[in-house]
């Protein structure tokens, strides 16, 4: 990303009626945004404009589901997805009252949701990009081909398209599928320096007896990724949601689109978009830093600060679609506040 | 308060489709606020109602502040009213971009407003209250009188009160003054078991060598309140807009309000008011943590746990103006999210 605007979007900042630097963190968020829409531009914006943000929920399931590694079983994925479609979810509730735009991709369910609600086929919010029924159990296996991440990375960079094409200037990316946070860390240990250990945690709630053997079996998975590529290892151990919000994530750097990260899942899947493509960080802004265990490594390897630390652990991009107000905080006092000059303050 | 609904309350947040506590703090949020919604009702409330949210800025102006204790002179306090009233402050933008009814009071500046800009004297979203020309330089002397005292408290109760009965269901209170949060922390050391040290800190961004010298002054004036009474120690440290906050909080209290508390300086009022009427912690909710040094302890003594960590260091009701969008996501949670019966989720 092109930053020669940088000192000049800081100067309009600290020019503000404050205390330099006393919107913390507020004060990045607008600078980045502010960079973002500047490139392209003659000059540095004036005005930060947040136009159709739009939640993006990638849905899946995982073959290492069947080891009980989740306090739920995979049916559970769907029930959640015709959850998400009925607007009774958490996600519903949190893009209602921040007006976000809302998709869930099902990009490869057990089953195709009008298994269970005939009706919800032809859901205007649903987008159906599936890549099988589900994952191989990747603890014993290869988790899906080649072909099968070449194609997810192609589908989530058609939904990022999409989106955006529509005329939204801001995704965030959801997810949903039981046993993905053993794929993430999966992922995270095998494509990162950090140890197994640190990137596997309770999920939505495991026992510790859970816990050790969902270690046991991550490991297992990651000892098949030794010297492979990124890909290669997306194939070893990623989940359908996960490649294709890999594919989303590059998608959202070429249009030059910023994504505001949720939590462990959709950070792993941002870290692996980086890896791709370095260029990707730059259109990246984080959300919140959830419970789970792996979620504050990734954060470290993407040198990123989120904006929220509520305690978390919900997924479906939840923490992102509140942290979305604060992105608009950030923007509103960029184009609306006083300068000094402006208001006449004297300090 | 009565509790009594706790437990029903709670049971109907754990039913939601989440697993259990999976929204962290905010399901605390709602618990809260619907335990003080269900006060004097025969049940349980069933939805959590938010009605004007009312952000009230109390400002006023300090002797302390000749001391050199801040970065800017006294007279930025009025610029900032100003600033206020002309919809060009950070403060002005998050009430804008939340929703939230706006008033400014004038405690005690050192002039009214119409010295610098005549046209404000009648604008509709100033009350004044002034208590005086501001306080008197309390490293030397008493800041105020106890009769000031006693009709700060009635000032501030009768703004929360009009407030109140105007409709709104939920107060914020932000605060200006040049040199209160030496007040702040005066009040803090004298009426806490806390060293002056860690309740002094570098207020918008003051040098190590003027902090020592805040320290110095503030201890000073602490040594004048050993084995007085709260609203005596409100004399000799306080300032005319923390007793008229502490005077709110206490009407709050008494009208079964919530208030949303900002950063250190409202904390403080906060904490005072707790001393004066116990049960006022149960009305209050905790914005965000601000980097003021002693706003974490104060924080501890109210056994609170803030919102938001965003580094904020500005005041005037930022930080509760914008946690106010994440109590409105507890209560948008509470109210429609489906139980997992509704949805048909079986775990």
């Amino acid at each position: 990303m092109d930053r020669s605007y940088a000192l000049e979007i800081q100067a309009r900042i600290d020019n503000k009626t404050k205390p330099v630097g006393a919107l913390g963190l507020l004060e990045k968020v607008a600078l980045e945004l502010a960079l973002i829409q500047s490139q392209d531009k003659p000059t540095a914006v004036e005005s930060i404009e947040i136009r159709k943000p739009t939640m993006l929920v990638f849905a899946g399931d995982h073959g290492i589901a069947e080891e009980g590694v989740s306090i739920a079983p995979s049916a559970v994925t769907q029930q959640m997805v015709a959850n998400f479609l009925s607007g009774g979810a958490a996600i519903n509730c949190f893009c209602d009252l921040n007006q976000i735009e809302f998709k869930v991709i099902d990009c490869g369910m057990l089953s195709s949701i009008e298994t269970l609600v005939p009706d919800f086929k032809a859901h205007p919010n649903l987008i159906e990009k599936r890549l099988g029924n589900g994952t191989a159990n990747f603890a014993k296996q290869t988790a899906m081909s080649l072909e099968q991440v070449a194609l997810g990375l192609e589908y989530g960079a058609k939904v990022a398209e999409h989106s955006i094409l529509n005329g939204s200037n801001l995704l965030m990316f959801g997810e949903m599928g039981i046993g993905n946070t053993s794929s993430a860390s999966a992922l995270l240990t095998a494509l990162s320096p950090l140890e197994v250990d640190h990137c596997v945690g309770y999920g939505t709630g495991i026992t510790q007896a859970q816990l050790n053997h969902k270690i046991k079996l991550v490991a297992q998975g990651v000892s098949r990724c030794r010297g492979l590529g990124i890909k290669e290892t997306l194939a070893q151990v990623g989940g359908f949601e996960i490649v294709q919000m890999v594919g989303a994530f590059l998608e959202a750097t070429r249009l030059k689109t910023p994504v505001l990260v949720d939590g462990f899942i959709v950070s792993v899947a941002a870290y692996v978009a980086t890896l791709l493509d370095e260029e990707a960080r730059d259109y990246m802004l984080f959300a919140h830093n959830s419970e789970e265990n792996g979620h504050k490594f990734v954060l470290e390897c993407l040198q990123a600060e989120p904006l929220l630390d509520l305690g978390l652990r919900l997924g479906e991009g939840t923490g992102a679609a509140l942290a979305l107000s604060l992105v608009k905080a950030a923007a509103q006092f960029y184009n609306n506040m006083a300068s000094f000059e402006s208001a006449g303050v004297t300090v």
